[in-house]
């Protein structure tokens, strides 16, 4: 989680401040059921509330001697509420409230991912919008193939957006659980109706059955399904960065009045906002690699996982709010030039439609490889300089036999292409709240 | 996917009989509908279907020269059917079939793994119904914590179990989409009825906004819930491996009469079967991360993905239904030690009942931070040798002062630490159907 | 280890025949070393030579029963070769034949990667030199930087090459190990001068000190030194892939006459064999980390590890040679278009000089900021379609200041950029043997 | 790079401020060159030196504007030093800098690495020495093998902590590489023999053939040699933490006084450091990966590897020194409880002596299939509860044919064992200086 590429909302998360906060919070939910429970003398959870003041720095110089964070966090508040903490933390071991706290934090985090991703997603659908109708070469293998519409290209990016939206929910939905089942998970000093309490106030549900630890598959599904976000996002910026190569040169990202594309090279203007997005995806997959990891533990838990996910869960959380931050901003602010994709359609000479021909000619009564030759023939001496390809089919005695030059001429219409658009787009997903 | 972790059935579906047999279906399904909607002569199909066997052989020949195993498989039809395959493929690329294959085989593939997973939930079930009382040492770190029972245990391998297959059948149902939407997916000499009637049929759903392809999320989703899937089982697996370690022996994986442990050594019974579980995990992990890589693609598809497709599509899905399986058959055969576990119990002296006597000093009036002081002492003591756990505290002067001898006896209870067990397993996860 | 992507050399190495083959060969080979040793009856090694015929199906169907393959393997021996084996595999684990055996295969393996690494160093080469002098656009971030030679951007991938070429042999070398040091590593059976003296004969080192079996980061050393071979080779097909793209298309790939680019777009000629490269890529990366995983095992060994290699072992290795040859191919076929270079590299009208002018207006005196604004100013007027580049300089009054026209005109030559080509080639690096 | 895991100098080497410094070391080192060839007015260089002080927050505030980074130290330079800086940069592009610097970033990084990885094998080493003849079962599968000595053991970890400092040291080399050949790597306005004589002054060598950027594979090769590293560390860390399982209890890692293990359970001692040590090896795995992904580029660069390195520089190797230094800490002090490993080696009574009574049996002349049968009948036998290993053999009648008591006896001396060890131990490798 570095400055560069982390926003002011998620350092905060993930400060010891609110860490330290957090594991008040969860203590003292607790401590109240406790003395709900008659367990504790009431009154305690408010007396330590109105007392302590979390000081992080106090907390790590006592981590110093203690070597236990959740040990020297305890220690810290009875320094401050003394005799009230008595009851604090019982029958809790330190893995209930990290655990019920890490889930807190990410269910934040997420949250704040969601909503990127939901301002990603109106941002792509009103760019698919604007250009439902503006023909582009739809291309595979970075190769010409056939003509399509900007704005379903564009459409088709937003679909992938909802999925992994979809995709997170259900994840964030998997984490959101807590546990306060002590050393081993069984209750062995709690009672269950008492952790479901406790965790609902908290908005979590607990682990129906634990060992020390919330299992590491819940957070392993969250950190792959961050993983397939990324990769999407990554899909189209890499899609955003060939539309902007220079012979391309279709549509531009934002660069702003006083920016600079290069220290040597005065002209340069470089899709590096999309450039970033693909090295965040990188990051994603990385990281995703190491919750699998973590899953399998020794016995109860082994506390391999815990340095893992202090780096990685800031870190991958912090890297896809960011990059879809970025990426919406890129969305919004994209510049589409229409001349180039016109003029790019124009390149091959037609070649673009040689499906539509092929197709013509099958209806005509030819079978379809003897077709496909006829065709072929056509468009590779049209790419290899001889000719352009419609005039090549108008001039090919086999074709003659089957095709009027108004019916080739009827081949190469784009608008029969985007036939079926608003059809398309009345298919596209929604975004579930 | 090689012989020795792969199932019959499994190699069936990825052979390449099965692939063509099934490409030969789609097409067919498709020239039905063509037929359907009169673009057509009606009888087609089933002409073709009458007149072609699928040799893959000879598909193979004929792509040393068209060098695309798609228009190969089309000319081995066209080969035995002639003049009836002239509306075959009418309108579509290649990817619609392919990625429509992908789709059944998949789904199909998902179907066996679910099937048996479903048999190793069932077998968790089992165990852990058996040994729901049966206590064993808590262990976390690899260190004695505190009693439990062998059978929650297992309930907690089984919660991970159900909740891998809940993601399978999630990534299953993405994967269930195909496409017949044409070169760049907007349908140009398509339909989109046609295409959503066509796909109900074979079982599937279109892509609503396609590209070229059907997104490769949606195989990305399906294999990063086989490597969570994978990695759940390992954690299984490894823990096996542990309880079965010579030290502890507590269970062992089943050994045939006849089998070998060792070449050299004519003792040895070695957990096997469960490290070959945690193998297919790596192996898995792997996967993931490769199918990872194939979610951004150049505009509307670059083949890229392919090859990777063809490797890890059979190799994942053999990789985990054979760890299923071989997972299963371990639970089902496994002896279960319960004087190793008792025994194993007694190994420190009590230590496992520390929490107990802190929060009985707890409740008699002594602050946690100091009663922690004490009690470690006492265990210290004890772990080095010197007198033992209960004999160190009844005589800690400290101690004696709030607690009598039969205050901290009932400190040593295993029943009570296993009281909600029922409780426990009341809240466990149901399966999905 | 598909057929798709497997030569019939790698596949033998890899086969089950060969596998028992080198069995024999090593357990022979160490028998011999008994007999000179005077433990074992002189001849019997022989003996077995003559009588013993490796049969795999036979053995398969031993280790049915046994459920351990090597065990299996010797009984096979022993069924043939009778009373001559008795001090076959004598103080010897299975492990030491199976990793002495795996090092053997993965050496060979190698060697043939290396070939072919050596044959792509060649065809690269080759085509430098052809194109030392051809100009293209530079590119960065896929929009144009400044002019540069094709041959030097070919260079360049050969010099990755050459790089992964000699981390292949670093690893191969210290893979070049086997040993034959027992049960858990410490000769208890054995004799250090016999462990030496086989392996030598074989043309392994022995392990200095094993546990049961070879170190598993020698393993991980080659699986990964083969991903970062993988990466380099995808570096250079992406290249490709961009250069070959239809609005660049300064280079293609070959295309077989009689090939078919797509089975709807008969006018298709993709940059498919260099797309394969990057999906190989992708598994080859894949495969690195379950090799990596594999190094923290349990003790002297735990199994774990073995189910991987027999999967990523033959199929890392056979990804690898088979994208050299393929990529290889692809740069002996290699279409180049030098008047696509040529006429690309005027796209922009002579931006990509700007950093010429740039150095001009510094060393007519400007300070470095200040020409920056000035020549940016020029080129974004130019690039968004006002006036050329070159026209804007040589009105622009703040320039006139500075350069003549002349002195402009001299900032626009090629050959300027390309002066030191020879001393960049004098540079190139040597392969090692 | 979180300060948990994080050494000052390491966190130095990666501050801004550094970076900042590094930078103008760089284009200082170039500018003196510049004046040597007579290309910049003599002095301007020294006088840069004196007027400028870097301010990091300065020049993030710069970059807020200008959008890049280079560009904002630039101008922060200039706006100190005027004039004097008219050269600066002249001929150089940003990742002339901002390469070269990185490599002496990682240059530094890696060397601090080296000197905590000899130190773990000082440590190593020390620890081997002292337990050369101390007993301990082998075991594989967790499962005990065969005694050997813990020294032995120790060794064999030694020995994989210098191959990973080996493989460092290499990839150390590899990336000690420089550039300054400008923006698309031909020297367009600079000076192969300036760039050499800089670089060499700096410490590094020139990329031979260089694109915009020193090629990502030396990069891969460095974080992949880490990931080694880390996996190998991991290991060790694994052994040890099984070494000092409750049931194992023949090591422990120090524990502090004052230190609690656990905030519920006061009796315990965690091998947390280990697991520490298992956790980053997690981390530095994942990013190798991401490093492996930034190997393919576009063209002469894109800039989608900048933020991946950004945070993985940082991140892999302050994980690896930390890992370093924590598992040395772990050695050096480490209890090592000779009499549970005396008392483990008894466990099974004495069936780990299984293969010396096998191969006796085979040198008495009998086959080595029939003695095995007959060796683990007897061991089974024992193993569940039937006789000791040792009685079951001396009363079996087939064994009583071939082998005599005190035969039998001979074979239960783990003297025996252990009589290669010192040749073993002067088998050892050499750490490189």
């Amino acid at each position: 989680m570095i400055d560069r590429y982390t926003t002011v909302r998620m350092r905060n998360i993930w400060s010891m401040k609110n860490r330290w906060n957090l594991f008040l919070d969860v203590e003292l939910a607790y401590l109240e059921a406790l003395e709900e429970d008659k367990i504790a003398t009431p009154g305690q959870a408010k007396k330590i509330k109105d007392l302590v003041t979390i000081d992080p720095d106090r907390i790590a110089a006592l981590e110093q001697t203690l070597r236990h964070d959740v040990i020297a966090f305890l220690t810290h508040v009875e320094e401050q509420a003394g005799e009230a903490t008595r009851f604090l933390h019982y029958g809790l071991t330190s893995s209930d409230v990290l655990d019920t706290v890490f889930a807190l934090q990410l269910k934040q985090a997420t949250a704040y991912i969601l909503e990127e991703m939901s301002n990603l997603t109106d941002a792509l659908d009103e760019l698919a919008q604007r250009h439902k109708k503006t023909p582009i070469a739809g291309r595979t293998h970075g190769m010409h193939a056939e003509a399509t519409s900007f704005g379903l290209v564009v459409l088709s990016w937003r679909e992938s957006v909802i999925r992994s939206h979809n995709r997170l929910i259900a994840a964030a939905n998997d984490i959101a659980t807590g546990k306060l089942s002590g050393a081993v998970g069984n209750l062995a000093f709690g009672d269950p109706q008492r952790e479901r309490r406790v965790l609902e106030r908290l908005g979590l549900r607990p682990e129906p059955v634990a060992s020390q630890i919330v299992a590491r598959d819940r957070h392993a599904a969250l950190f792959v399904s961050m993983a397939m976000a990324g990769s999407v996002l990554d899909n189209i910026a890499t899609n955003i960065r060939h539309l902007q190569r220079t012979e391309v040169g279709e549509v531009y990202e934002p660069f702003g009045s006083g920016q600079r594309g290069s220290s040597a090279m005065p002209h340069k203007k470089n899709p590096v906002l999309c450039e970033n997005v693909t090295g965040q995806a990188r990051l994603l997959r990385s990281y995703a690699l190491a919750a699998l990891e973590n899953v399998p533990l020794w016995h109860e838990r082994d506390i391999s996982h815990s340095s893992v996910e202090r780096v990685i869960g800031p870190d991958a959380t912090s890297a896809l709010e960011f990059a879809c931050k970025r990426l919406c901003g890129v969305i919004k602010g994209l510049t589409v030039n229409e001349d180039a994709m016109a003029k790019n359609l124009e390149h091959s000479g037609g070649i673009i439609h040689s499906e539509g021909v092929l197709l013509a000619l099958v209806r005509s009564g030819m079978r379809r490889q003897d077709a496909y030759a006829l065709v072929q023939r056509c468009a590779l001496k049209a790419m290899s300089g001889e000719g352009s390809f419609i005039e090549n089919l108008k001039s090919d005695a086999d074709i003659k036999l089957r095709l009027s030059d108004e019916e080739i001429d009827q081949c190469f219409s784009i608008k029969e292409h985007l036939r079926w658009t608003d059809d398309l787009y009345a298919r596209r997903s929604k975004i579930t709240a």
